[in-house]
């Protein structure tokens, strides 16, 4: 099987906990693409029934509709209760790297408000340790250059994400995306508490303690990882 | 003298702490306003010469710019030598809050880049404990129901700030306020940390250990308070 095999294979396994009657979170990304297209299949033969989507970008919110799946905004259901989401690093820990799309602050709004989070990845996406995947941070404009030069001091290796045209790229909030390039995060916790007190900083992909259920794919079948927390 | 003449001598009276040859941060309100009006008198006069503005909103860029001192953005300076900002509130520890304007996010990312930092106020700022000015914050739109059920079960009181026509008054950077009318903020460094995790709280207006010196309007003149750190 190809990456691309491997991620379909987890998307569609992952339908398997969408229960009838639920709310439903659903992420962004190239996995949760065909977590949704089997989603639309099952809700469409009425296999699943009754449920009502939260999405994480234009882009799920556009796929889930054209599928038929009724969405609503999150501010306008009680809570959710399963989001499935991708992730772009999890380490042995089980604690991830999500925004490398820069969605980063609207999936941690949907992941937390949501009683069951499980992760869909291929396996290329589980290391020991975070780091190797840049981190994504969300930072307002005004003032990004004093932002920038603090993440600098902390050699937290900053780097901002810039578009095919050189320009800044915006997030659904018209903030700008600045990468950690800093190789190995020895303690995720401790970065994520001083990214949490800067000013500047709206948001940052480091996604602690939040993951219930994993499912991974391997060559041979997607595997999963359950009861993590 | 009325509040409005304690404002307008604290201002005056603030002006005599900038010097030639600096980058000066100018804070937003009504007590500012003095400020920036006896600024631009001393500029035009050359008893204050070669100064550069860094504004926290476009309010106080345009009164620079139109008393002729030029400004700059803070990414464009290399450093902010002093910035003069009002405050709402004032406790015996010299903690503040801002917001009041719903500028408190520039305001703190102009503050938190300024060697110095001087507040000006009327004796009516000045409080005990704070808390009974509500403390200001920003949100994001997404998911800001959820973010203030999660205020209401802390306790914390909060209220969205809605203009004459009854809709969410928005920030600089188009995020909601959502104001703490919790009377009482016994703890503001706990209550700060608490805020500073919050995933929709993109800002809030304790502004802590920040401020260097307090400039207070009282019936019979502007006192100083200076070296407070």
């Amino acid at each position: 099987m190809n990456q691309d095999e491997l991620k379909k294979a987890v998307g569609v396994k992952s339908v398997d906990y969408i229960k009838s009657d639920t709310v439903v979170g659903l992420g962004t990304g190239s996995t949760v693409y065909y977590m949704i297209e089997e989603l639309g299949k099952r809700y469409q033969s009425g296999e699943i029934k009754n449920i009502v989507a939260v999405t994480t970008s234009s882009r799920s919110e556009k796929q889930a509709q054209s599928l038929g799946i009724p969405t609503k905004d999150l501010n306008d259901v009680d809570h959710i209760d399963l989001t499935i989401d991708g992730a772009d690093q999890i380490d042995k820990n089980y604690q991830g790297i999500k925004g490398g799309g820069a969605a980063h602050l609207l999936e941690k709004m949907v992941a937390i408000n949501s009683t069951k989070n499980i992760w869909i990845v291929d396996q290329s996406k589980m290391a020991d340790t975070l780091g190797s995947f840049p981190l994504p941070l969300e930072v307002i404009p005004f003032g990004c250059q004093k932002t920038f030069e603090d993440l600098q001091k902390e050699n937290l290796k900053p780097e901002f994400r810039l578009d095919e045209n050189g320009k800044c790229v915006l997030t659904h909030n018209k903030n700008y995306v600045i990468d950690l390039k800093v190789g190995t995060i020895e303690h995720p916790h401790l970065l994520a508490d001083w990214l949490d007190h800067q000013v500047g900083i709206v948001a940052h992909g480091l996604f602690l303690d939040i993951v219930n259920t994993i499912i991974v794919g391997f060559e041979d079948g997607p595997k999963v990882i359950d009861n993590i927390r």
